[in-house]
């Protein structure tokens, strides 16, 4: 993180100096019984799922939902502010839980070092959930190259389903940055080898198991997505499900203890669920359903956020996560930084060292849009300034007063420097706010409505843009979509996060754009069709220096090189 | 397991209704302290690698290796042996631990839907031994992908080291059976998606980081086995190695909870140490050198179990794991069946059913083979016959008198049927031997010896063969292990099992018969020569119905289809 420039103790040092609660001490204080859950190592347990029905006479708590403005290199901090928020609520004397996505080793390995907040606003054990944690990406790892294997099987004893083997949409999956992945022919070396075909690897959480595992309310809602994924096309042009393969069981039986919630804490013994972790482009980019109902359960507020910016994430926590879950946001915290507003107004990443009120006022725009976005949603909402070292006092100060002439509840944010502590202006105005602002949530299009209409509903009340244009692929996928009866899934826009456009290089505030549809793809079983604009990555590369070549560990086991 | 066939109670039913301890108990059985261990659910736990240190002053316990015959499709049961055992010298009072390898998924989905031991001699909870478990294979997937992701993306970013992609020796892994894996292409689609290049997948069991976190001693010593890993061959035909790219931290990082050894228990609540699982032909084929001292520091006997049959597991066991953990084994168990012996015999599995003294007779010869092999290393030995319902009183009795006549001490075990009750008698036996016969343990040759001699000395002393053929790539390959100074380390002959021979039709005991060695391969990182004969197989494929069609999840999230 970039925060971390100037001062004296790196994340994974505040983290490793931590004063750790046993995590049974954890599940104590959110009301759990010892049935309730099964340790993994002495600070991670993963809490069963049957405690949603046991506690489903229980009023839910509050759901909070952080997002933030278009990312920007500078960095906006958005889980640091919801790992601080969760442990300001509590410093003000509230019952708040956290609930996050998991890292993906892919990234942590490249460019990252880790993601569990930063500074005093970590969840931790860092070092375990940046690495293995509990196994639920291997297992869904496993899960997805099974099917594969299934699959190419299938084709190799006789072919029975008559798959035509140009024309298979399932590939295959590593939780690594792996480039060279992207484009492989496989079943090469003869007949006993596979039938030779085009191929390639997306990284775990862009599959669809992934999104699965995190819309899924229980087991058997688990089980038939994962029967209704669309693996390919017979040589007729008619889909082939994995139920006709026959092998959602073993599937499910791969899954079947990565359903569970995970549960840790923060640096301030704030209960925390870090459980699953899709992409925020061509999935829905939140964690787990049962993380977000359980904590809602457990927790009188409980915190959760959406990948990337509001354009991306919130849209699809709103449209797409809330409708599977069946629950209902209570308030949305947008996270802005200067620095990234400055970004927005144009400066380098160079020239963010210096006070530009100038930059930071043409910036402004990019909040504005997304706040504009939640309003359409019908929620209620706070702007929430994560503060970094370098920001200025007339910095601070101009967008504070431009909020309060705009009529934007805002409060500062320093929970990266002081945990907590730093959050409880936030953390009070988040609860004043649910108290007494209306909530009038409604996701943005109908479910009812054509695929056309929710493209444009979203890309005209969310992302500010005019016109949406397919391209003649996507033209006849639509049809096939609509021939398959698909066309009633919410739509899942895959977009880059950097502009509310489809073009990574309009900053800010574009207006008068199109979006152009490159693609149509069902996801079947997590139930979204992805509506690929521009080309999204699904398997990342490394970089020229890989985070990797900082990391070991030390003679007594424990961990170097996570940030 | 065919020993099922006739019974009421399968597998998976015995181990769901076993009364297990909690794994807190079992680790207090076993003196540990709290600090020793962290747990992963409630029945299964890590034990920390510092243990030993701990414990460096206590005299070890005794390691007891179990062995077998040539296997056939009759099966031989040497993991119900070995867990029954394990349950019988508690039985007869002796403090007794057990070290097993840790089932690979891919076979467990394919054809062997799990393999955990059978009937009353299982370790327990099957279904987390027999899935994920601790997550011990994931970590040796992702860190040995992670290599591959490394390697390529050097290639990628400039290639300072000059790698020859056209020799490249690390290929790609995963746990699973995937023969459309076996030979690919990589790197399609153009500049920005890495250097096109042959490769493949091997099953994570054939990684050089599953045989090198078998022998490793500590996280240090892990490390430098990592590092020195041969990975490619550069443009000038230099050898590059792990340490080349500086990743080895990186790898041992991901690696730093899988080296830690798991401990469950059999459904008697003897303590089992559950970890590592390398193959038996292109590696050493046994359970971690951790888990088996920890378990003889723990225990006053130790029972441990190596791949295959002697002529690949135990003689890889004496010739490469007792050096790289220098430990003694005290007595070798060998499995027989009398069905398998009578197949060795010349019947087919259809012509098992009947009584036929004639056939077990003919097939004492490949029992014979591997009773002298074990004599040349100088160890004391007990054949253990293990059961089957269909097993005629006249049969077991020939068996037991040409056991007799030939001064082999021999003893009955029934523990599929009845636990550890059922092998009381071996247990009894195997104490009394190891208390009364003299231990002359030397390995079959030295490390001194040219690689030439050492494998002639296995094969004439092992196998019971004449002569070795070198192929011209082998003869090649040879002189470059020359050169690099390799030639020092033992080596690990990958050959099939079926047979004392390379050829796997050639059952019973063949003899006159030449090896042909097809070729020679360093894993550096593990320290032996991986001497090729005939084809290996590194990556399984799925059968026309694969286990995992029977597989499912019952609603209480209970497993179905693991036996």
């Amino acid at each position: 993180m970039s925060e971390a420039s100037n001062v004296v103790k790196s994340d994974i040092e505040i983290a490793q100096n931590a004063e750790l609660e046993p995590i049974g001490k954890i599940a104590s204080k959110l009301g759990l019984e010892d049935t309730d859950w099964e340790p993994y190592g002495r600070y991670k347990a993963k809490v069963s799922v049957d405690t949603l029905n046991k506690l489903k006479n229980k009023p839910d708590g509050k759901v909070i939902l952080v997002t933030s403005i278009n990312p920007t290199p500078a960095g906006e901090g958005k889980s640091t502010v919801t790992v601080g928020l969760g442990q300001a609520l509590n410093k003000i004397g509230k019952n708040a839980v956290i609930a996050l996505r998991e890292p993906s080793l892919g990234p942590t390995m490249g460019l990252k070092g880790g993601a569990a907040g930063g500074g005093y606003a970590q969840v931790v054990p860092m070092e375990d959930i940046n690495l293995h944690f509990t196994g639920d990406f291997h297992a869904i790892t496993t899960a997805h190259n099974a099917l594969a294997a299934f699959l190419d099987n299938h084709i190799q004893q006789g072919n029975p389903l008559a798959i035509d083997p140009r024309r298979i949409v399932w590939k295959r999956v590593l939780d690594l940055n792996d480039r060279a992945l992207r484009h492989v022919i496989i079943g090469l070396g003869g007949k006993t080898n596979g039938v030779p075909r085009e191929d390639g690897f997306d990284i775990t959480v862009a599959s669809e198991i992934m999104a699965i595992l995190c819309l899924s309310k229980d087991l058997n809602d688990l089980k038939t997505r994962l029967s209704n994924m669309l693996i390919a096309y017979n040589y007729e042009g008619r889909p082939v499900f994995v139920r006709d393969l026959k092998v959602e069981g073993a599937l499910t039986l791969l899954l079947k203890d990565a359903i569970h919630p995970n549960l840790v804490q923060t640096l301030e013994n704030t209960p925390a669920f870090v459980h699953g972790g899709p992409f925020a482009n061509i999935a829905h980019g939140c964690n787990s359903v049962l993380a977000t109902k359980l904590g809602a359960k457990l927790g009188d507020y409980l915190v959760t956020e959406a990948g990337f910016g509001a354009d991306l994430g919130a849209e699809k926590f709103l449209d797409i996560t809330t409708r599977a879950g069946h629950f209902k946001p209570s308030v949305v915290v947008i996270v802005a930084t200067i620095r990234a507003l400055k970004m927005h107004g144009g400066l380098t990443k160079e020239e963010l060292k210096h006070e530009d009120i100038d930059a930071l006022a043409r910036g402004m725009e990019n909040l504005s849009c997304h706040i504009e976005t939640i309003k359409s949603f019908g929620l209620p909402y706070v702007v929430a300034i994560n503060h970094f070292i370098f920001d200025t006092d007339r910095e601070v100060a101009y967008l504070k007063d431009w909020c309060a002439a705009n009529g934007h509840p805002v409060a500062l944010s320093k929970v990266w420097e002081q945990g907590g502590e730093g959050g409880t202006e936030l953390a009070a105005l988040v609860v004043d706010t649910i108290a007494h602002k209306e909530n009038l949530f409604k996701p943005i299009y109908e479910l009812s409505d054509s695929v056309e209409d929710k493209i444009q509903k979203v890309v005209t009340k969310v992302y500010g843009g005019n016109g949406i244009e397919f391209s003649s692929k996507a033209q006849k996928q639509l049809k096939s979509i609509q021939q398959n009866g698909w066309d009633k899934f919410p739509v899942c826009i895959a977009k880059t996060q950097y502009s509310l456009s489809d073009d990574p290089k309009l900053i800010g505030r574009p207006k008068d754009f199109t979006i152009h549809i490159r693609e149509l793809k069902v996801s079947a079983g997590a139930g979204f069709i992805v509506v690929m604009t521009g080309s999204v990555l699904t398997m990342p590369g490394l970089p020229k220096h890989p985070a990797a070549l900082n990391m070991d560990v030390d003679d007594r086991g424990k961990a170097i090189g996570l940030f």
